[in-house]
């Protein structure tokens, strides 16, 4: 139930990032972790990139990637990438730039897809077998962006 | 359709920010922006709050907030609503920090939502009516992190 008629029809649509690389980071969202590429928008300084889970499964009444949740924006601003002085964007979970903390990502196996980021050479945080919380695990995006792996469903 | 069968459970479950004030926060995400609290765990040194858009919708198979998209978790670490010497957290939209930009909610009426927003006296980043964008606006929460107002449906 919607807490206010006001509030009836909102969304929370997407979560946008800055990348350096668009191209490791599309590499990493799309094929480690299976994302699609559901739009891209050229300006002239910038290209924005929306992704999300299984594309192609939203309402067609003449919109995608606006009326749905779990959009992943990604910016890129032109250049950084081959930019030999950019010094890379502060991941949120360390001074300076603390504030933001991750992305999360569920899914119905932690183990089974750990064992298989491993096996792309994909960067841990914490492995599932890292301290106390064995159910959880944190990899990172070519960015270092944290992106938390947890379990999605309980049946 | 999934990419491949290994990514075929996979969520954009949530977003992570952190918080000063929970008070606030919750104040701004629940009764401004209509999200609902779906739980809440309290740890030694801080608690977390996981908020979302009409909760009770979700299918009842043994979970809740993790088998959804489109989660806000806000991460409270116990004292910074009441330390003089706690800075505030970076918003990631400028030096030093930059990096996380936004995250956005998707409605069916940017005008009508932000005329509301102004008579809650929310602070705005970008009114529909400034700049060359009239169809977007940012709004700003308690942290200062950037909220995107953005129509949802065109239909």
């Amino acid at each position: 139930m919607p807490r206010t008629a006001e509030t009836a029809s909102f969304k929370f649509n997407h979560t946008m990032l800055r990348v350096r690389d668009p191209e490791a980071s599309l590499k990493f969202y799309t094929e480690v972790l299976g994302m699609d590429l559901a739009d891209k928008t050229v300006h002239e300084t910038f290209t924005l990139y929306f992704l999300v889970f299984n594309y192609g499964n939203e309402v067609t009444d003449g919109t995608t990637r606006f009326g749905r949740e779990g959009v992943l924006e990604l910016t890129h601003n032109h250049g950084t990438e081959s930019d030999p002085d950019f010094k890379g964007y502060a991941s949120g979970n360390s001074e300076p730039g603390r504030g933001f903390g991750h992305i999360a990502l569920a899914v119905d196996d932690v183990e089974k897809a750990c064992e298989r980021f491993e096996r792309l050479g994909v960067k841990f945080q914490k492995r599932p077998s890292d301290g106390k919380m064995r159910h959880i695990a944190f990899i990172l995006d070519p960015d270092g962006y944290w992106v938390e792996i947890v379990k999605g469903y309980y049946p």
